[in-house]
């Protein structure tokens, strides 16, 4: 049988009653949620419960606990270094997407030809992290996409089982290559639309990373980063 | 040695000279091209040349033709058949995406859920054709994505070598499981935010489609049809 799913929201637990509060609350207006509807809540602990709604007043909306979800749990890690692309807006409209598709960390770099101010990307970290809390509702995966900070592409190192630089001047090795294999962590680095210095590109290599070429046609950014990941989800393990 | 590639225009062949006009030639004085500049020049018969630019008037902009560029012909087709989104602008973004990653034909279909009046989609294919022309010089495929017109549902025939439902009720079946084939020919059947109906899974699966899982976690219909793509292309014929 198909179970039933509810409108999700981030919310607490305290022993059988679970709460939402500030924009959980809010948001659970604007959707009019009422008395004795179910809700699905995450805790953002790993766990999703199910409850009934006994409550809803100014400060809270207080549901009695029904069920605990079971949730599936991955054992892959999925990580993303991408360097910072000159127009900052082309991040906010990617944070969906990569907490759609399951990317775990999104690693943001400033590479050679970034001229972006670290200060002016530190200011948009807030919108990306709460860009990628709504998500988490939406699409249903358990824990949110994590924004690190800023680093460097010299800092990067590769400590996945399959660590895959895409570089557009690499025409011979593509992700086909690898086909039949799988692997349980993964990292992708990924240029912005300067592409990358030679002098990065062998600093990455020598850290471990393979170059691969994505596509035969230009891609964009966005359109690359979203294929990048895309394929990849092919070669983690189950 | 790396070929330098130089600025992409659509344009037309006459014995030894190409020629731009209209738009084009409009798009070459905003680019600034100059007399004495190289130019690329796609014929949109198969052929892209190289031209010296030798005259810039009102009518035309003339190049002498230098060199004729060896081109890379692909074999394989990639048809996407898109059960039309309620929101006909959400396909105005995915225009460029899907030309970018190759797809060869984009097939716009009334599924059951589809709320939108066929005079406002045929409405808008011009301009999705003119996005697709212009994405075409940009990343440099040979042929523009052709946008087919408007078909039903129980129109679709699972002419390919691989034919693929995506389907979000699907939970057994997916990509992996066919890790390793290559196929000359895919078709992926792709639904909007109103998903199917059972009936219509049913015409396809008769007709000879597959049902897949796209991704354990739910995609908005923009990540689910670029994912679909970008996945599916690995399993096409080099």
């Amino acid at each position: 049988m198909e179970k039933k799913s509810f409108l999700r929201f981030l919310g607490k637990k305290e022993k059988d009653f679970l709460f939402l509060e500030g924009e959980e609350l809010h948001h659970s207006k604007v959707r009019r949620v009422k008395l004795g509807e179910l809700i699905e809540v995450n805790t953002l602990d790993g766990n999703i419960y199910i409850g009934k709604v006994i409550d809803i007043n100014k400060k809270y909306l207080k549901a009695e606990l029904i069920e605990k979800l079971e949730v599936y749990e991955k054992n892959t890690q999925l990580d993303l270094y991408l360097i910072v692309p000159n127009k900052l807006s082309k991040i906010d409209d990617l944070i969906e997407p990569l907490s759609e598709l399951g990317v775990d960390r999104l690693n943001l770099v400033i590479g050679k030809f970034t001229a972006v101010k670290e200060k002016d990307i530190l200011k948009k970290m807030d919108k990306w992290r709460k860009k990628a809390l709504n998500s988490l509702k939406q699409c249903k995966r358990l824990y949110p996409l994590e924004i690190s900070g800023i680093s460097k592409l010299s800092d990067i190192e590769a400590n996945s089982s399959f660590n895959i630089l895409f570089y557009e001047k690499e025409k011979e090795k593509s992700l086909k290559d690898f086909i039949g294999k799988t692997f349980k962590s993964i990292s992708i680095v990924i240029g912005n639309e300067a592409g990358f210095d030679k002098e990065e590109v062998n600093t990455l290599k020598e850290k471990g990373f393979i170059t691969l070429s994505l596509a035969k046609n230009i891609l964009r950014m966005e359109t690359a980063l979203i294929t990048a990941v895309s394929q990849s989800l092919l070669f983690l393990e189950d």
